[in-house]
């Protein structure tokens, strides 16, 4: 088992370099770097990385990475108590974006920037933990990325998966930058420009102001939006643009389904909340950019939508767990998923009618291998038992269902602003340490999809290897 | 497709039968009697039963049988509204005990008579439609209840579906009775006990009085809780209890949970509300009774729990979903379901960390097949689709996320009260048609578990039969 633990904080390393470099954290990076150099001299004896290893390491390396990344906020004082620089340190790499701060602009500048980073980090970190550790693994049990890009898929194309890993950056980082220069026109400073960047990037949504982003003006909102949107996309499609396969891209089912989500969606709200605003495109612009922070799991908000009619809300919470699509930075239960739950339901109807003709479920004009189904099912019932047990413990803080099931559904879809208490305008402080405690487990577990961070809390990982 | 619902006129007839011999609705219960006998004539071509005329005919006698159940209602003059009769029977049948009435005292004893009576024909109805159609089909899609009896089921040891159904309703029938004694010796008159006694027998929860049980003695409300959890427990254990295979009865997996998940409730429940109340003994009856109430879906209340701790109401709320044992009068998931989804979890897990080795369900010490895993998986994800677009229908009416949330969960799985504005004070009386009509659909498919009446939706089964 150790091999594991030894080979994750090279990892970690890496990032913490990360850290140093864009900012002054010079002491706690420094520290990093020792212990992590101390720690690959003891070389792993072996190197090959099965299924369970891989992912001990992956829950392992994001909770030493959480844990070193909330130093400085406790260091610098400006979140002096333990639990609460932790929470928003998980908050930030998770790309959750809850916050337990009330007064976002008396941070110094380096922290704002570190917080906003750590989406940047926990954003890509995803793609890179999954899509490297994954097609390493024996078994297939969570690699649904693969299979729900059956056509040419990145792995096939480039085999290895360090190349993988570097395209994706490429895509991510590019797509930054793009944003980072249209926010510049719009009248930002560098500063902001960048942060709100990374953090559109990351579907974080940590903002800079405690107004989030409303303050801003509409051709930022709009800008905003329509990168959320596109951060939320499976970086598979962008890779087949790039490559010039544009009809291959717009068939893939699950990004269709995704923007048929998203426009009905926009428009449903859009006619609900109509007679609340004084222009169409007033109302046009909240509905889209609420339903494209909430769809991507980004978390930003230009109003306080914890007052808008009750269909809207309901709305906004379904949307919570549908997230967006797999393959991309956002959170969420992912749109594929539902796509094959959905389809599951159909064939069983039909089942029903003709019991003896034999179906199968297909994706993007393949079947889709019995084992995903499963897994796809698993995931779901497991989602249900880590999100009713949490909402049973935070309850014990004496708040009410709304506020305790949309903060649990906020954090593990890695959202952040939820409904009633936790809506946009408040935060996550007043939550006791047991529940900002669960909300962080939860949080992590919504980021690895459940079951790495799952297994860490078998006994059986605990006992000597094998 | 005609013959299943040429056949199923029969068995409304039956019932109605019931409702004319019990009480003076004579005009109603000869018409539909001279109805009967009219389809009766018309011969079936077909007497063989799928598995797709099953499930048809079981759903349209359900809509027959409520839509001439409200008649009654309608013609006396005492629910005007042609939909508040409707949901008010049919709430009657699926033995969901949700009211529109606020006003119970004012109706005739007849009427209340019949209102109780439902919740009997309903929760023996459903025993013997399951039982009776389930053998016949070809497919084991919902056979869930032969799969959670591997040892000597009651449909081995009685090969004939129409003994099954007697000695079912024999065991019915005698606990019926022994509660109505028991309430008798109470103090009860024997017009209270009979209603009280039919309305626990099925699970139902209507009421005879406006609030509820509150005003009877604790005896009483003991007894009721007793009986309660009685009429929840899997009929298959009493069958072996009456056989003297006490060890095989004590040895249902499902039982076990079931009596460990409400001993669990009622201590934290107990402990939660303890505070509340002047003594301790009340303080366990209210929290005994509560939690019998809603994991029976039964519905009835001593005590107000909307203003319980949140802790409490949040295990109610969970209660709600887990439902009474398959096999019972009750309704919601049922407990089986839940041990196998909590057991597909800990396979998966298990999976992760030794991949090669093949694991297998086991239940009552025999592996489940994986078919009836599977059916599970399909029924969770129909439930949460269904309960879904529930909640999203009747969020048009503008009432807050609690309401509508306990609302359709109160419905779906048959309990009745719900919280805040459904709460066990309150009544459905305020939601919209279209909200009822919601409900009502939610309350069949609950009883029917989902998949008979969503099949009436499918396009297919109106065209041509095969």
């Amino acid at each position: 088992m150790i091999e594991g633990v030894l080979f994750s904080i090279p990892c970690i390393t890496a990032l913490c370099y990360q850290e140093k470099e864009g900012f002054m954290y010079l002491g706690v990076g420094g520290f990093c770097i020792i212990i992590g150099l101390l720690m690959r001299r003891k070389k792993p004896k072996n190197d090959v990385f099965y299924l369970k290893e891989g992912c001990v390491t992956t829950s392992l390396s994001w909770i030493f990475l959480s844990f070193f990344g909330c130093i400085p906020f406790v260091l610098t004082g400006e979140i002096p108590f333990f639990i609460n620089a932790l929470f928003e340190t998980v908050s930030g790499f998770t790309t959750t974006g809850a916050s337990i701060l009330s007064d976002v602009e008396s941070l110094s500048h380096c922290s704002i920037m570190w917080r906003s980073f750590t989406h940047w980090i926990g954003g890509m970190g995803v793609l890179v933990f999954l899509l490297a550790i994954v097609p390493m693994s024996g078994g297939s049990h969570i690699n649904l990325m693969r299979a729900e890009s059956p056509g040419p898929s990145v792995g096939k194309l480039v085999p290895k998966v360090k190349q993988t890993a570097q395209i994706l950056y490429l895509i991510y980082f590019a797509l930054t930058f793009m944003l980072f220069i249209l926010l510049l026109f719009g009248g930002m400073s560098v500063f902001e420009a960048l942060n709100t960047s990374v953090a559109t990037a990351g579907t974080g949504g940590f903002g800079i102001k405690n107004d989030s982003l409303i303050s801003y003006s509409p051709y930022i909102q709009w800008v905003v939006t329509i990168f959320m949107l596109l951060f939320g996309v499976n970086f598979n499609a962008y890779y087949l643009i790039i490559f010039r396969q544009f009809s291959k891209a717009f068939k893939m089912e699950e990004v269709r389904y995704y923007f048929i989500i998203i426009g009905t969606s926009i428009l449903i709200i859009f006619l609900n909340i109509l007679h609340m605003f004084s222009s169409w495109a007033d109302a046009l612009r909240h509905s889209a950019f609420q339903v494209a922070t909430i769809i991507t799991t980004c978390g930003f908000s230009t109003c306080d939508f914890d007052l808008w009619p009750e269909t809207s809300k309901t709305i906004l919470v379904l949307l919570m767990f549908v997230g967006a699509c797999a393959g991309s930075t956002g959170g969420g239960m992912k749109v594929s998923r539902f796509v094959i739950m959905f389809k599951t339901v159909m064939k069983e109807l039909r089942g029903y009618i003709h019991p003896k003709s034999i179906q199968k479920i297909n994706m993007d004009e393949k079947p889709i291998p019995h084992e995903v189904v499963r897994s796809v099912n698993v995931y779901l019932i497991t989602f249900i038992v880590v999100f009713v047990s949490s909402v049973f413990l935070i309850s014990f803080d004496g708040n009410d269902l709304t506020t305790n099931f949309t903060a649990i559904a906020a954090t593990i879809n890695n959202i952040g602003p939820g409904l009633s208490k936790v809506g946009p305008t408040c935060n996550f402080g007043f939550f006791s340490p047991l529940s900002k405690i669960v909300m962080i487990i939860d949080m992590l577990a919504g980021r690895l999809e459940l079951f790495p961070l799952l297994i860490l809390f078998h006994p059986s990982i605990w006992r000597d290897g094998k």
